[in-house]
């Protein structure tokens, strides 16, 4: 387990923690976009047309990221983890795919959408093609807990945004429903990621538990913080547009805490603009002040730190070195970026 | 391997011979409903609604019934062949939801379909839901050669979609194209349905390459039939409206042959209904017309015919018996309903 130096330092949106651990992993990660390329590859020009898009759209790579270094971090041989890292990017970029088109975006990573270029149809259908291509990905690795661990993630990615349309433009949701949303559309992909490294490298039980634990809290603390930048300022920095949570009705933590401390006339507001969908210039603004006077935002930061805590906990009993050190600072890192 | 026969004796669109292969397999296909139902249930309730909206509206589980009755047919132990046949339907189902996402369908099985009850969003989402729900059924069947078999065919149906969408509106699509289209978004499947009841009995390589072949040929019969079906008056006899593929500008082969054989004056015909899609009343009257004129629609059905004893030669190198039987019955059927 040799930490590899990259030639080519690239800037990260989330920070140089990220760049440390892509340092660290660079040939692996190598590697990995060498099977992306490969794997997306077709006689439908089409297919690695559009993938290719948004697969090389600059993403940060993240969920392989964290298979590749929990795998490094517990000696891995072989080149499993390469393959298991290429098919996570494949069904998270085939989610996106599909949440590009059912959200109607525009925009994605900065650039037009691939449903926009594309149509819709063409987004649904190279979205199907990669995730079966992560399948052939994973079966050629060989290992049916890797299968189970990766399919039910899928599952769950799929039932958790059935459960977030179910919850959108509805302001009775609770904090509860709130949570289950994330923990499933996003934490359980982190906590699989991780965890397929981790078998990947033949480690224990205790040690597959850990990584599980790791990735899920770092996924929940993730999402939360990317739930409050949407309502901040910080994230016009970060190349995403303020407010398109408020305006595609999505109910988040900042939301369902402001509908709960609310007056009535402040829940009659947040049931026009989300629930009816009836929104007017300075709303988006009147909707940011009532979150700064009932700490909304800070509140779900709060939550994001608690659920980073336990993730470091998580890492703690780990194999320490240079990759344990740095997985931890992008934990610090991931809700750092909220201030 | 006995034949069991069922108590309640229900009809289907494809005639006497599916009932009769309903009858052989009636246990094992109560059990696959019996999984179908357990494996969609979801603590978010839209999704068994939905996804049962589908699977319980009457389709004729051909595709199961495939690998059921291949399985029985080279004697299997066991339940394996059970989950396989509901991980099909499972494939199958999530494509069709795909599909009338995509083609905006209003109508499927003759019932509303359920992007119009529940909106795109859902469709897609239940779709990848059971897409997922899919590989842990064979994930827990335990053949990482069945895993390769489904998984590539799922990826090849998504290719075979997006291939379509490049031919479609498209007067030039050669009959090359377009048989690799049918090869691949119906015969795959068909393939891998046979193939997987033979691996879940442990046949021997030469009879699961004969299943191959029974299931692909018979699929790409299936579908030469059903295109020239949809210019046909029988169509209105088997619930589906008529013109459906020329109203959506899709070049089948009934379209190909009569674009190749027409005259400079019809092809602009054609390229004014199909590749601009300015249609007119009297217009879909005007194309059947064309295909009569150049006998399109039975030309197609004669290649049909080519395709059905190809997979009757396949299936005449399995074991002989009532599954056998009506298994080539079943092919008869599927050219015979053409007239």
């Amino acid at each position: 387990m040799g930490a590899v130096i990259s030639l080519n330092q690239e800037t990260s949106p989330l920070g140089n923690s990220v760049e440390r651990l892509v340092d660290l992993v660079s040939d692996d990660l190598d590697a990995v976009n060498a099977v992306i390329l490969d794997r997306m590859k077709s006689p439908v020009e089409l297919i690695p047309t559009l993938a290719g898009h948004l697969i090389s759209s600059g993403g940060k790579r993240l969920r392989p990221l964290l298979t590749l270094s929990t795998a490094r971090m517990l000696g891995v041989d072989g080149d499993a983890h390469i393959k298991l890292a290429a098919a996570v990017e494949f069904i998270h970029t085939a989610t996106l795919l599909h949440d590009d088109v059912i959200d109607e975006s525009v925009l994605r990573r900065g650039k037009a959408s691939a449903n926009v270029l594309w149509g819709n149809k063409s987004s649904v259908l190279v979205g199907d093609f990669l995730f079966s291509r992560s399948f052939r990905l994973m079966v050629e690795v060989g290992s049916f807990e890797v299968l189970d661990i990766l399919s039910n993630a899928a599952a769950v990615i799929a039932e958790g945004e059935v459960m977030q349309l179910s919850t959108a433009k509805d302001t009775a949701t609770s904090e509860e429903d709130y949570m289950a949303v994330i923990e499933a559309k996003t934490a359980a992909l982190f906590a699989a990621a991780a965890r397929s490294g981790g078998i990947a490298a033949g480690g224990t039980k205790a040690q597959e538990e850990a990584l599980e634990q790791f990735g899920r809290n770092l996924g929940i603390a993730f999402q939360l913080v990317d739930d409050a930048l949407d309502y901040s300022g910080r994230q016009a920095t970060l190349g995403k547009t303020v407010g398109d949570d408020f305006r595609d009705g999505k109910i988040t933590l900042p939301v369902v805490l402001a509908y709960r401390r609310g007056t009535d006339d402040e829940r009659t507001f947040w049931q026009r603009t989300l629930e009816e969908g009836h929104q007017e210039d300075g709303d988006l603004h009147r909707a940011t002040r009532l979150m700064e006077k009932y700490n909304t935002i800070s509140d779900t930061i709060d939550r994001a730190t608690k659920f980073g805590n336990r993730s470091r906990e998580a890492l703690d009993q780990l194999p320490s070195g240079p990759l344990n050190t740095t997985l931890g600072e992008i934990i610090d890192f991931c809700i750092s970026r909220a201030y």
